[in-house]
């Protein structure tokens, strides 16, 4: 697995980073966070193939992290998209989607599936689970922004344990199909009668990767929910700490306090992006998340980070 | 005077060319043809200023004319724009803008002069003047594409005429703040008790310079009408002449078509752009363009081109 941020500039964009949006990059799957305007043309840029992209989650509806939803489903249109695609984010996106169709801007003829979310129902429930695959699901809880925002944890499904070859002979197992069926957690027969449980010839499972999407937003206690053990944890850090206040007051995290957060959460890496304009470069807000949490990277448009 | 065009591919963006968006630039002031998505990235990678940008004119509401938008009214108003701009296109984009404030995808906070048109209001009328400066008129017509579509005609209004420095030097008029007024078009009086009219020391009024905008469409008689004498008509050429049929269904023109109005409106040079995404390069679409009017040029995102 990697992941790709497509834009890590806060607002607006600048001549080296575009608006919020970033790729989670699976086997034969991805993932869309965000999708700010120019989003298309940087997965164009990524090389990642709209016809494998599986899901958008949108985590609010500022225009920075959403303008690039209209011309991204329509070029997947043009492009003659049939498989289905998960769309998930705030109430809003559907009457929004449903003005573009009308006025010609923007239809889509593929299957949409649309879950939308707004902080009444969540008075109701912490969590909501709005994506799964056989190997992956995503859930969702609100953050703490000045409007209804959402942040997202994706994770790998359990994996089986490792196949172990020299116990798998010593049990006079015959290489071939039967090694197959007892790593897919199957119990085989041999012809000597002997029925063969896959956990003799399995180690232990495995835990499958985390990845927790957290902006925009304050600190808050979702957001180390979220991000409990991730691999790594994406969360914004649109200020150093000297514009805590301004930081504050416009719903957003200091490089500091999104360290923080990934320290309560113990995740293992922490990925920094949403930054300022005002920042020509990240070092400063590098500097400052790193004094809390050391595994600290700022995000590059377009840069490969491994999982 | 210069054109720049922003984006030239119709549909979707390919990694070389944006879609749809086309400045204008006088001196002072500058107006934008069409906003597809990135359009605010192009005007910056252009070197142009949003503060300068007084007039925004959309063709028709489909998505890779008008998805850029959104990013770029609001980048706007997070620079603090005070000054008043223009826009004007097709009916719907009122309830559109109304729509992204009440969802605060994107809140104007500066005056916006919308003018909106529908295909009933051009049957009692013919044309419109939608913009006016000193220097400057943009009239629009209605265009035949699938939908409703406009046309524009930006002209620069007559300019004095040249000042003839002998003709001043003879009539004895001292160099300096007078040989101003009278460029300016204001009689003088001179120590000795003459009047001098402006007309005795300018050449004839000069007209100004036109350039047209069409796109998109099918051939059509506004068309030819907007682009009267222009200095540059902009028309857009998705096809070549082996894709006739499917240009025409589409409300499209092909490259021969677009020549074959610039031919009949006496233009002097022609633009063509807006082309499909299955064209690697221009070449087929210039060579039949020329076969009909040799003064043709195919856009690139970020030329330069002296009006």
């Amino acid at each position: 697995m990697k992941i790709i941020p497509l834009g890590t500039s806060s607002g607006k964009p600048t001549l080296h980073r575009n608006v919020s949006a970033l790729a989670v990059v699976g086997e034969g799957e991805w993932w869309l966070f965000d999708c700010g305007e120019g989003t298309q043309m940087q997965i164009a840029r990524a090389g990642l193939s709209p016809q494998k992209l599986v899901g958008i989650f949108i985590s609010h509806l500022h225009g920075d992290h959403f303008n690039g939803l209209p011309g991204l489903l329509s070029s997947m249109a043009l492009d003659n998209r049939q498989k289905e695609l998960t769309l998930v984010g705030p109430t809003g996106i559907r009457e929004y989607l449903d003005l573009l169709s009308k006025l010609k801007i923007c239809h889509v003829n593929y299957p949409l599936k649309l879950h939308e979310f707004d902080a009444y129902h969540f008075k109701e429930r912490t969590e909501e689970r709005v994506y799964e695959s056989p190997r992956f699901t995503v859930a969702t809880r609100p953050l703490d922004h000045r409007i209804f925002a959402l942040g997202f944890r994706l994770e790998e499904k359990m994996k089986p344990g490792r196949f172990d070859l020299e116990k798998a002979q010593a049990l006079g197992i015959p290489a071939g199909p039967l090694y197959g069926q007892l790593q897919a957690g199957k119990a085989i027969s041999l012809a000597d009668g002997r029925v063969i449980e896959p956990a003799e010839v399995l180690g232990p499972p495995r835990p499958g990767k985390i990845v927790s999407y957290c902006l925009d937003t304050r600190p808050c206690d979702n957001a180390v929910i979220l991000s409990r053990n991730a691999d790594w944890l994406i969360h914004e850090a649109t200020f150093t700490e000297d514009h805590l206040e301004e930081s504050h007051h416009f719903g957003h995290s200091t490089a500091i306090q999104a360290a923080e957060i990934a320290r309560a959460a113990d995740a293992k890496r922490l990925l920094i992006t949403h930054f300022s304009s005002r920042y020509g470069d990240t070092r400063s807000l590098l500097e400052e998340a790193r004094t809390v949490f050391s595994a600290t990277v700022a995000a590059e448009d377009l840069q490969e980070l491994e999982v």
